[in-house]
């Protein structure tokens, strides 16, 4: 590999001493989405107006309160959608939205009658700050990049002196992670000093990883100190925006969170330039995961999914954290086994909180369920079982579950291939319920005896049809004494257990019977009918035929 | 959201006085790929023996020295497979197969049975260590649990004390994350006194994170902590094997690089239960941009995703790090530009490393391109004149790129999608390139009268054909001479510039030119030909078109 290709730096900010480990996030950050913008502007076809309405009143009933909807100078779509929604009233009272525009003049003007008539309004201002950005990209010394930020924010204050409407400002050094430290607080100070904010009016200090360029701590460690060193601080809301070029978005935004950060930008799903932004779901369900309001609404998160998929056109990883369709799946046998055991645990207990050793979350919490277990070669009991009962009313005995798994697995061996509910069920039926390949029961009656049963059973065996009568201490002892003397096997009855099937009085039973005969073999059968007494002769007749 | 469904807590551990956000990762770790085990096993569709080889193999290829292969005593398909690497001598002599196995004796000496004759084994042996593990799902004390792994290592040293092969032991406290950590620091090193590692025969203890369930930080203290009060720590080979249940599993893996790991288990790109394993392949190149060899050949990342897709039949995210349809593209006009400028300027400094604002390597050291530059309707001129100069060989005066820009947007908000390099071409051509609707040039003669030039052209104008002559200081300057009567229009040249279009001497030229009429207003026009005057007087003719 060419790593030579590459300097090693972390940008490491040395003998710094940081405090952002010992701490904990105690409540959900100020969210903004911006899919409307960093999102949308990364698609290959990017939303049209009625599309960007739709997906803006989603956001708004999932409970953003600030929503950058786009760089209205940019295009003609952007500028219409923004106008669009001042014009037609579709932004609630308590929301704000937020535009981006870059320090030049004609954009600032264009951006600025784009948001006229708008009750609240943050403007995004950014410039570029890294060294490459200002030297290479717009070839201009620090100076120059502090005196762009300026001029802009003069501008825009000259612009809107006027503005009844309650506008706030929020300032990026674009590239910060790639920015020197020292200037990076420098600027941003310079910003700060310009605008005054104040308690009553903040300022938005947004320190973007616009490329990720080291491990998440390193971030973290730029936040605290920039945040530590900023004028009027408590005048400030600091605020992170994460790109996710290193696979580290989310925690780069979660320990940006421990270092100061106040609020967070980025969209559903992580959609956005390149590798994408940060996730604000999988943020704020991580927040939920451990006890945290998260505050945004995400409990019918299927009507997110269709948004993102519809108007972003793009797929979510059957992997996604939360989402994908794997995350609740456990296709290992052990794994099924202890999540069906601290389910029940949890709920013999009535358990508080959620605890469960392979799933971080109740996926009832997002309206998902623990149903897509998946049965394939490596799975065990546990998850069959676990698809026997929930699915078809089967609690098999862990004997007969045992039994039947290796049948089960030869079988998903065979098909290299997972195995749905009704396979499963429709196996175990046609190996366990009702045989009657050699031995049937075609008729019977009992007669009660005193404390004893008397049974006439009309049975073919081997293709010769039979009566037989015996008494014995209940149905099935007295049909196993009948039966004993026409088959050429010993056989006892091991173990047997039987419950209704469907939890009505009328409904059908299922009988287990277990055999053993001389040598201790022990062999499984079911039998399923309405009447309890029938249910218990099938099993056995079943045992019987599989013996 | 019923986030109080949730207990509150991150699993700190209290006044832990922590270096690792001190350290810097500074060379790979010992790389084990879990795909053939952890990743096949939650597929829907395990793989067949034929597609576990033809995977093993790519993994030896890429560099794997240790490759978890199954859990043998699991089922015969992992059984056949272990026993199909060992008997056809499929396994190098540098790599050592891993096998998983329960501390259940059964298990175990069927596990002893699938690896006989292989030359190098880590026999990697795990049992539960959380409370709910223990208590619940298995039904436990600590001293059983504890007594459980010694059991398991035991039995082990007893069946492979004969055995002439490198074997190495593993132990995984499994629901390590969830465990109280004086216990697993209690159980790893009842482990390590029961098998007595030394330095030439070392112990890897895997601290996974069967869930995560915190922020990465806290994974990293863990680690930290654990590793500080391991016995006989020369001897242990510090492992971890992170899962992603929180979007964290690449950062659980760096940070822990950080507090002492040393071996990291993952597979390609995340696969693995649920919402996956830590991504080997996002680590490694992660390690690759900042300039660390990552000991694991990359560059052809083709093949490995085509064997990912195939066999685990899993899609790779468009926006996935690094390897994802989207992760080189960039749509914003501003950041094509800044792309391009820092591309040219690396060209033209002969720069020693890759530095770029929005791409974090360069994509061909991965065998990848930036071609898959997209235009839509946030692009800028950056982007459209990469476009037209790499496919095309086209390279616009910037005046004449910035005229094009605005007709492209303008098409492609109409078309609300991505245009492709061809369209743009095509929206140039027909704009500005040898362009005849109602001037056309049908013949011309040049004949140098001293140093000036006599042209003689025969045109047709508005339909009218006509028989021009006039004498200039050049071919061009002569034909503006003999049309400036024929029309009904001021022009002059405002700029000219011209180039070869193939590179080679028989190549075709392109002119462009500007014309200014009386108020200012700028006109520009290009002409293609062979011929490097028919090139120019075509280039004249299509502006005054466009006039």
């Amino acid at each position: 590999m060419n790593y030579q290709h590459y300097k090693k730096s972390y940008f490491h900010i040395p003998n710094f001493k940081r405090t952002w480990p010992e701490k904990e996030i105690t409540h959900a950050p100020v969210w903004v989405s911006v899919d409307l913008r960093d999102g949308n502007q990364a698609l290959l076809s990017p939303m049209t107006l009625a599309e960007k309405v739709e997906f803006f009143k989603c956001l708004v009933d999932v409970g953003f309160k600030e929503i950058e909807v786009g760089f209205p100078a940019a295009s003609d779509t952007e500028y219409s959608f923004v106008r669009y929604l001042i014009d037609n009233d579709l932004i609630p009272d308590d929301v704000s939205i937020q535009v981006l525009t870059q320090s030049r003049p004609h954009i600032i003007k264009r951006t600025v009658e784009a948001i006229a008539g708008a009750k609240n309004v943050i403007v995004h201002l950014y410039n570029s700050t890294s060294f490459l950005q200002r030297e290479v990209v717009f070839g201009n010394t620090r100076q120059e990049t502090i005196q762009l930020a300026l001029e802009g924010f003069q501008q825009l204050k000259e612009l809107l002196k006027d503005n009844p409407n309650h506008i706030r400002y929020e300032y990026s050094p674009e590239s910060f992670t790639c920015t020197e430290m020292d200037f990076a607080i420098e600027i941003c100070n310079a910003v700060i000093d310009e605008l005054k904010p104040g308690p009553n009016h903040k300022l938005i200090i947004n320190l973007p990883s616009t490329i990720e360029v080291s491990t998440p701590n390193i971030y973290a460690d730029q936040i605290e100190y920039v945040s530590e060193r900023l004028n009027r601080r408590s005048s400030i809301i600091l605020s992170v925006h994460a790109h996710n070029d290193r696979g580290t978005g989310v925690a780069s935004s979660e320990l940006a969170l421990l270092a100061g950060a106040q609020r967070v930008e980025g969209t559903l799903f992580g959609n956005g330039e390149r590798t994408g932004n940060a996730d604000l779901v999988v943020i704020a369900l991580n927040l939920m995961s451990v006890g945290i309001d998260p505050k945004l609404e995400l409990s019918d998160i299927d009507r997110l999914i269709h948004i993102y998929k519809k108007f972003n056109k793009l797929p979510i990883h059957p992997r996604h954290p939360y989402v994908g369709e794997f995350a609740y799946t456990a296709f290992s046998g052990s794994h099924q086994d202890a999540i069906r055991k601290s389910m029940d645990y949890a709920q013999r207990t009535n358990a508080e909180f959620w605890e469960n050793p392979y799933i971080t979350i109740d996926p009832k919490d997002i309206n998902r369920s623990y149903e897509p277990i998946m049965i394939n070669s490596q799975s065990g009991k546990g998850g069959i079982g676990y698809v026997l009962e929930t699915k078809f009313g089967y609690m098999l005995p862990k004997a007969l579950l045992q039994d039947f798994t290796s049948a089960i697995k030869s079988l998903s061996d065979r098909k290299h291939a997972v195995l749905e509910p009704d396979e499963i069920y429709e196996a175990f039926r046609q190996e366990y319920i009702n045989r009657s390949d050699n031995i049937e029961l075609l008729e019977y009656h009992i007669h009660a005896i005193g404390s004893e049963s008397e049974i006439t059973a009309k049975m073919k065996i081997y293709g010769e049809t039979k009566e037989l009568k015996a008494v014995g201490n209940g149905p099935l002892d007295a049909l196993c004494l009948a039966i004993r003397p026409e088959i050429n096997h010993k056989f006892e009855i091991a173990t047997y257990s039987e419950h209704a099937l469907d939890g009505k009085s009328s409904s059908r039973a299922v009988t287990y019977i277990a055999l053993s005969d001389n040598d201790g073999t022990v062999t499984w059968g079911a039998g399923v009918h309405p009447n309890i007494n029938t249910s218990s002769l099938y099993a056995l007749v079943s045992a019987l035929n599989r013996m």
